[in-house]
């Protein structure tokens, strides 16, 4: 009884208790059994993936399957499907103790959030009225990979300081905020954002940040020893950044219109992060002493340009605007990391593992500048008036140009308040900051040790000397 | 003349020689010239890859490019292929110590597995009757990955035991008998297997376990030392992991039927993968002492829920139940390692070094039953007339679903015992325990040195410490 | 005033000063600058990419979106864009200390050439005469690919002899070159190309051949400690081998024809790929001490079968050609390492790191030779009239085949020339061996030390316990 008494007290009050054996289990069944109910209520098939299609078929005129919508997005799914589970999840691998959790816990909670996801953006964007229940078909697979996304980027954020629990949580309501924030910008105001710059990497960086902020370790240098990188564990991080790099073309043209849109997305992107490459080196190089490169640099901000082109993607930039747009992402996100990352931990509390604030926060706030700005040179003589009203207008024939570049704008703001202000009530409604939750001691940071079993040899073994040729070559004559 | 007397005789029963110097190149020329002679006799191309193709669509009415089978399937078979090649390699480089020989003999097997596939699947199931030729085209290659993927399976139980002799003599058997019962399945008892529960993974897996039973090495603690894995070994298999779990819809979509199939059987996957990532890490954590994760649980289990949705993946199981199938898949793949690999280790002398009864052979008899009943429940209201025959009964108009149900359950039993019985006349009959195929002795198992050119520094280097627990733990004494 | 007198003379004539801080930053903007005047004056979307393109739809009587370019070829240039960036890039990481330069060079110079590849194929290829201008869309971007990879092929002869400065200046020209030997080889002499073993692979190896002769380092064996792989290293660049022999297929028929065309090309790839795989293996196996494999052999050799079916890769060579030259590929690759390579870099001066005489060269020629004979031997039973035409003649009617054969042998000898008359020039013109271009001294190649921040730990090494913090504390303050 009074040993009982005293483990409710260490759950609600005690010292930190990393031993997650009931409640990360709880939390994954419950959850898991909800999901399977509310599928069984809710989820049925769309008509392309139904097996009534052929009759669907006959009744809309379709002469072939291959205008079936999975020919048209699966190979973009896939890419996006491998960006976030591949690409965040090895680019999250470059602590030299932290590989198995950053790999590990981005596996779980995307797998987590995307059954939330298909939920919440149903009921938002594509609740049947008839029979209440959402047809899930390709699009609402990217969809829901799209706001596993925003979750993953503010789990960058906090990566190695939070528990598998609290990152739950966060997902959780991540997803559940992101659906709200993203009906509001596309449903509502009808803002343009096909690859996501203000609906995933603001919303989604700003959401990390703010939870980050209110989850600051005044004592984290304890784990400063962890807090960096090994050589092969930087090769590994290279991996997921290349992943991102080479796909953000799908990722931007995965929801984009059939035909011209999607061509037209894909080629914007491609130019946009080829530019935003250069600009990071010259940068990197530029802030260095001798001007030596650094990983931490190319492994983030060769992606600004990705990002910058999230909204403006399918739009008419032009190609040397593409360009333009990578040029600058590059280099703000650089210069983010050489200044801004360290300023913001000495002296606004906000201690940024991954340093999304430099490669998605604002990135993501140019990209939305970059789609007000061309939405409000948009015109029908680049456009034709048909492609106009098909690539930015969605078919408001009263809108003028300088209207939708407002309603771009407002977009921005919102996704950038949802992400500070959702940040905040999840930070301190769910309080996230209690010890029950399972995070570990901030000497224990970014340690794999806390939750994971390791390979019994790395531990004991003194691996004396890898990359040291001529030492070892002394040594092995002994 | 003495000493060629007594080579034959080590060559037959003398102690093990693991040089195969002489008898590896012999098997590879040897074998590919006979490919290149029955590829020159039997090989043609698909009229949809032939030049006449312009011809064959004039006459076929075919109005587009497009409509080329190409198009429908060949990023399914791209993702097919990094399955074969990375998923599988990787996912073996998870022992400290074979890496190379994971990733390398999954490629040699592969490539070589696969020409013989082509030949085997297309005498069997495409034998054009009027010029006694095989016409290949995209599909025939995804199936002869299909075919490639059940002896990497068996591989799995294998690994680090055997040489790569061994696993070409296994490789060859296995694909010859893939062929056979894959025919009996589906061509003659028509059972439904769009991704291979069965055909693939309840075959590949007992015929791997039967090997691994037979090849039963009493002494293997001798090579304890080597059979675990380092932190970073455990990320590179956690790539291959990752890019099989990514990439598993396309697996079980390859060769579905065009449209709504494929699209189905893809969100099917989907889901069931999903479910099965957070049962996995439920079931790892709970099983642990404070509730650490296992790696090679994450590695693994996570997988089974693409096993399990394979053979019903096309069929109209609705989303929920998808979920339901990952859930419980995940729970029985995790409790298998934690409980049955031990076990089967100890008392029933089956030393399966990846666990492939966890991951392939148990979920796949799970799918093979949920194609089962998920068949006896079909019905014309959920499927409509026309897609009701599409999607499960083959045409056969005068087939009740009960039937159909009962065909899918010995489809089952057939691909179990042609995995058992197969296996086990390959393991006797080719007399797989001889000296002469140069398989390690017990305390050169899952050591690279045996069959690779290793790194200089890594050999010179006292790994006393790196790869020799005993040495090293009293180095850390010091 | 003296000091800056200094700076100029060291600038020219000093001894070699690795300091890139103001070099790789001006080259990176005031190229990125000059890219984006040039994009505004001559880049614009292709008509499918463009938003007119539902009015260009009703003026071509093309009656569906999915007729666009964008979905006959996305699929294959996004895997011909993971091999440019992550094939070749992890490739490069074999070395046990160079793999951030590796990777991340190899990033730097592809997003560098691929733009300028864009204007330079747009100028001979595509530009319109109307309006002085270049329209680009998914072939563009695949064409730029290919571009690249011509470039990083003699990357690969350099690889940790040069600097990033020199990397530049090589693929600035190696692309300029590139463009107009293409234009020579495809749009005058009107050769058979699709995968470009002769464009490509024999053009890009040689160049890269002969600007390693030009930057000969006699004292190279100074960094000999340096200039091999370690065990997780050799993994890393085995996952850059399998991105490319997986992805191979798509290579070859990335820019084929629509429908049988890409079709086939794929098939053949597929066949010659795997059977170089059993041909390196037993050839590798056979050239070692007790049979031992080796990665060098493995990681490059088997990818040999890709680049001879280069050129054929759409040609009626029928299946068990196909293996043939995988066979004859695999073979002549192995034996060039273990015993053109050393031979080369004995006598001929050439240090050819990566071998890509073996890879690229002597399979790219091989893969030429392959055209031409099959050139020779095509006939109109085996294509049909339209078929042959459309394959191989490029709607020359009154060519003969031994015409074409002549013209495929011509382009050949084009490429080689190309090849070595351009790496002369540009290693003789640029004055590559200036000390000005930063290129490290003997004793530090193959060092990432030289141009990249290294995580400390294992710099500073003893790493003694890489895992163990308390203990490095302390050491570390020794």
């Amino acid at each position: 009884m009074g040993n009982c008494q005293d483990s409710c007290k260490n759950f609600w009050c005690g010292p930190k208790n990393t031993n997650v054996r009931i409640s990360l289990p709880a939390i994954c069944f419950i959850w898991q059994i909800a999901m399977i109910a509310l599928f069984a209520i809710f989820v049925r098939y769309d008509p392309e993936a139904d097996a009534h299609w052929t009759e669907y078929m006959h009744q809309n005129n379709i002469t072939s399957n291959i205008e079936n919508d999975f020919y048209y997005r699966y190979p973009s799914f896939q890419d996006v499907h491998v960006m976030i589970f591949m690409g965040f999840g090895l680019l999250f691998t470059f602590l030299k103790r932290y590989s198995f959790g950053g790999v590990g816990f981005n596996f779980l909670i995307s797998a987590f959030g995307l059954q939330w996801a298909l939920l919440m953006q149903g009921w938002f964007h594509s609740l049947d009225s008839t029979d209440w229940t959402i047809k899930i078909g390709m699009k609402s697979l990217i969809n829901a990979d799209f706001c596993v996304a925003g979750c993953l980027i503010a789990f960058g954020a906090c990566l190695g300081k939070v528990s598998p629990i609290q990152l739950m949580v966060m997902t959780l309501c991540g997803v559940s905020l992101f659906a709200v924030e993203e009906y509001v910008i596309l449903n509502l105001i009808h803002a343009k954002d096909t690859g996501g710059s203000m609906v995933i990497h603001t919303f989604g960086g700003y959401y990390g940040l703010t939870i980050s902020w209110i989850l600051y370790r005044p004592n984290l240098h304890q784990s400063k020893r962890l807090r960096g990188s090994s050589y092969h564990s930087d090769v590994f991080a290279m991996i997921g950044t290349l992943f991102l790099w080479v796909h953000w073309p799908s990722f931007n043209s995965a929801i984009g219109n059939h035909g011209d849109g999607q061509h037209r997305a894909v080629i914007n992107t491609y130019l946009s992060l080829a530019a935003s490459v250069l600009t990071t080196f010259a940068v990197s190089s530029l802030s260095a002493k001798r001007g030596k490169l650094s990983m931490v640099h190319i492994q983030n901000a060769t992606l600004a340009g990705g990002v910058a082109m999230g909204t403006a993607a399918e739009i008419m930039v032009s190609p040397y605007s593409a360009l333009v747009v990578g040029v600058c992402s590059g280099i703000i996100s650089t210069f983010g990391f050489v200044v801004l990352t360290p300023f913001m931990e000495k002296h606004m509390k906000i201690q940024d593992t991954c340093g999304i604030h430099n490669l998605h926060a604002m990135p993501g706030v140019l990209g939305g500048a970059v789609g007000a700005v061309t939405a409000a040179f948009a015109s029908t003589s680049v456009y034709g008036q048909e492609g106009l009203m098909h690539a930015i207008m969605h078919g408001f024939v009263d809108r003028t140009m300088g209207m939708q570049a407002a309603h771009q704008a407002a977009g921005l703001c919102i996704a950038i308040i949802s992400g500070i202000g959702g940040g905040a009530v999840v930070g301190v409604c769910c309080i996230l900051r209690l010890p029950c939750w399972g995070d570990p001691e901030d000497e224990n940071c970014f340690d794999d040790e806390v939750y994971w079993e390791l390979p019994e040899d790395e531990e004991s073994v003194p691996p004396v000397n890898q990359y040291n040729g001529q030492k070892a070559d002394k040594q092995t004559d002994v």
